[in-house]
């Protein structure tokens, strides 16, 4: 990782610090674009009627408790990676159309698994119901609050496609990828949690779909592509997957593990929904009575956690995991783009994966 | 109606005849479109998994069990009523991502209902919980059934956003509007159920929304604006809200007093969900008792049909339809296209307000 095939001026200490300093800006500028897009949208739909605005107030308020902004912050970095101009707005438009599909998953995700807490504030469908059993409002809080998310949430996804027409064209081939592939991922997630049947193969499968491509290596490539640099497809293609595989896996161990004032999210949800992760399919395989602590009633979480202690699949997750990060570094390391982006990208990878949030 | 500003080469009955045959000749296009569409995203989904094309399956039975497609009807009549060229392939993506587009809205729609059935079949969401209840799957029947809709739906918006790429980009600023519009209205269409106050006003921009634009107004000026003719915009603006205003005042006298064996969706659904139509709006300002007819258990849907009946509310709408129906008629009776067109749209204006499902 030391020899490099091409480098930037300057790739010491310096430049580093100037690498975190064009990213930072290019994020700030996507926040910015997020919440001028919203503002724009809430005028827009107050000119049709002042009680229209809910809806995008609820994805405002989303957009503003915060996030990781970990899609964005790929694009951005495989544009700059493959020397993309950091004036260009495009780009900004590409990132701020990753994070605003991603919140649409996010609305959706809570009322498919029923989660009452992101970004530690009450989700979408949770303020809603809530607001509906307040008022005393007809019919059923629950169908009221999960119906208003859903409209949210498709809201969001329309509002996706708002944004995406100002990205580059070269980076639309991987964004209409990317957009059909996550769903088809999700489906099969919500499938695997009914059956919850040990398929640590299909398991693996999801978090490549879920988080490999979608989370990191197709945000990777669209930022390549629209610098011009297809060429850096396969690279990023390897080290995506392989980090985004990681991240998933770590996902799991903070949900099962996890410090839920940390995450800001609820703890042990893919138990009450079965979520058929690689930890739990493992385990299942290694401890059969796994299944009935989690399907059967009367158990708590802490014995679920327990039992699976004792089977030490957490630590083959973490070795896996890893190996991983692993994988996804040895991949950069021969990428062709200077080694100061090099080093950033495995950096990036080391905090993507040893996370406690 | 009868003096022609332009005139295609014979306007009699052989130019009325072939008229229909050229927009059924689209229409059947647009139908190839869809299905060519879903089966190429079933082979992309199998290539994944054959375990995820069960989410293309459900979008593709739900296209195959017919609907009146009245979307890409307007728009075809539109581009051809503006002289667009029958042969050119972008009209028919347009007129499927209309379609697609549709699909979706009734998907999340039947979700946000409760509703069991769609064109005489069951919905998405109670499919898959009835499966999920049968395989005695884990988790929430309901939550599954509901979940996997949510994520169907938004594969069918996401699909639609995948046809419209190849439909003439001077339809796109339609489309736009189009898209985060009739969310709008939905979240209206929501919040005024819940809250279940009579306001006739709200209840017509819903309509005015909903329908009027969304069905009718923006399709035919998509259409129009993909023949290059953005002049028929006003006119078609006004036929289309008009008469796409009248189409949804039609399908709560359907939803009222309709036969649920004609409309292949039940009936009295706008009471069970306490929908603040227009029908229902007038009806509690002329009878206080109307509400808690409907919000108070107890009482059948005959009870609340009588009643309304009695108010005399169900003539007025019949009426208001008639004179919306009029309205676009005389708004189309002065577009300056040729009076073939004119004729066929005054036809589609009598059949989609004057019909029992």
């Amino acid at each position: 990782m030391t020899t490099e095939a091409t480098s930037l001026p300057g790739t010491g200490q310096e430049s580093a610090a100037s690498v975190r300093r064009i990213t930072d800006d290019l994020l700030q500028r996507v926040e910015h674009r997020l919440r001028s897009f919203l503002s724009a949208q809430r005028a827009r739909c107050a000119e049709v009627d002042e009680r229209a605005v809910g809806a995008v107030d609820a994805l405002s308020d989303l957009v503003a408790s915060g996030g990781k902004r970990i899609r964005p912050a790929f694009c951005i970095t495989g544009y700059l990676a493959a020397g993309g101009d950091p004036h260009d707005p495009g780009i900004v438009a590409a990132a701020a159309g990753l994070e605003m599909l991603h919140v649409s998953a996010l609305i959706h995700d809570d009322v498919l698994d029923d989660s009452g807490q992101r970004r530690g504030k009450p989700t979408v469908h949770t303020v809603f119901s809530q607001l509906h059993g307040t008022r005393g409002w007809q019919g059923e809080s629950r169908r009221f609050g999960e119906g208003v998310a859903i409209l949210v949430g498709d809201l969001a996804l329309v509002y996706s496609e708002e944004l995406m027409p100002k990205a580059p064209p070269a980076a639309l081939a991987q964004w209409h990828e990317l957009r059909s592939e996550v769903l088809i991922g999700q489906y099969l997630d919500l499938a695997a949690a009914a059956e919850f049947s040990a398929d640590p193969q299909l398991s693996r499968l999801i978090a490549l779909i879920k988080s490999g491509r979608y989370t990191i290596h197709r945000p990777l490539v669209m930022g390549a592509s629209a610098a011009g640099r297809a060429d850096l497809a396969a690279a990023f293609a390897e080290y995506g997957e392989a980090v985004g595989e990681a991240f998933q896996l770590r996902d799991d161990l903070l949900d099962a593990f996890g410090d839920s004032t940390e995450t800001g999210k609820p703890t042990g949800l893919d138990f009450s929904q079965h979520k058929m992760t690689l930890l739990l399919g493992w385990a299942m395989q290694r401890d059969e009575h796994i299944r009935s602590l989690i399907t059967e009633p009367g158990h708590t979480p802490d014995e679920v956690r327990g039992r699976l202690l004792e089977t030490g699949v957490p630590e083959s997750v973490e070795q896996h995991i890893a190996g991983l990060v692993e994988r996804g570094c040895a991949a950069i390391a021969k990428a062709p783009i200077a080694s100061v982006w090099r080093n950033e990208l495995t950096a990036m990878a080391v905090r993507a994966d040893c996370r406690n949030k």
